[in-house]
């Protein structure tokens, strides 16, 4: 299936710059460079992160933390698939991995299937990105960013949170380069087998 | 992205017939064939899932449901890409769709995040394929197939359920086309605009 999308992409487009940076990107170093941000520095919303490698939804309903949970919507995780294709080989988080947390609302808690929780609307877009270079003093080079807490259309362009509010706690504990993998059974299964 | 990705693939494999099957599939009639099948009948699993489109992650837990749900874990659902491009340009779901739920056990209720649901491993894969044509009898065209409810590797084979196993609910109520698109927030998206 794979093949065959490529494929077609190749009677559509042809060989583009693209590719070149891409092949030199991969040669280099193991980076990906796919953020573009504004010339103030703020970082542009990407694009097409549907259609990137899902890997975990985390649930923290309202009524199981005292009525107010810190986040009570699920948690729709994305990983970029160049990022992603790279992890898959090393089993690491590459320089220019963005990862996507779209936040999704508890739409229902009960269906035909029983009772639980069923995703209602998106509610919420957030970064991270992986730039030891672009990010020296952030605690293992990750920055995080908010794109509003609402429905879509998201803003377009974010400034990097403080690095306090949010990479403590990924730091404290996420089972892997501030990245709760722990949670993201798409993303253990990726790994390389030692 | 994306295009990068294509223009890669035209790198390392250059042009098959894989494509001009693809290109006629569009032109001919908005229809996808993706499915692989036995001689004897039996579908062969779908390689490369993890990378298709996720569309959403209904979750009945067991304790909401008197400590025996029908569906105790996370199921997170994923359409075939070409399938995915069809519906986004027509709103409809093309004959030779395939959606797969994969099974995936909770994990952890506690995380630093609040007490919730967090996935662990996972534990079972489905598919849904609608082909009016392979499937006269069955209800929508849909049939349903069961490659095991245990961890990986998963059946490389199976055959499809009976319809009444599966069908009726569907049909009494998924929101679209005996999909739960009611959950699905990422297909509602997607739909063209009226």
């Amino acid at each position: 299936m794979r093949n065959t999308l490529v494929v077609l992409g190749c009677l559509v487009i042809g060989a583009t710059a693209g590719a070149f940076q891409f092949a030199n990107a991969q040669m280099a170093s193991d980076t990906v460079s796919v953020a573009r941000y504004a010339p103030d520095g703020r970082l542009i919303r990407p694009d097409g992160w549907r259609t990137w490698i899902y890997v975990g939804t985390p649930l923290t309903p309202n009524e199981l933390n005292n009525g107010k949970a810190a986040f009570p919507e699920f948690h729709s995780v994305y990983i970029e698939p160049r990022a992603y294709a790279i992890y898959k080989r090393t089993g690491t988080f590459p320089d220019g991995t963005m990862l996507i947390k779209e936040l999704v609302s508890v739409g229902s808690k009960e269906a035909a299937s029983g009772k639980g929780y069923f995703m209602g609307e998106f509610i919420g877009f957030e970064v991270a990105i992986k730039d030891s270079k672009r990010y020296p003093k952030a605690p293992g080079g990750w920055a995080y960013y908010s794109f509003g807490h609402h429905k879509p259309p998201y803003a377009k362009l974010a400034k990097a949170q403080k690095h306090e509010a949010c990479s403590a706690c990924h730091q404290a504990n996420a089972a892997e380069d501030f990245v709760f993998t722990q949670y993201y059974p798409v993303l253990r299964a990726a790994r390389p087998k030692k």
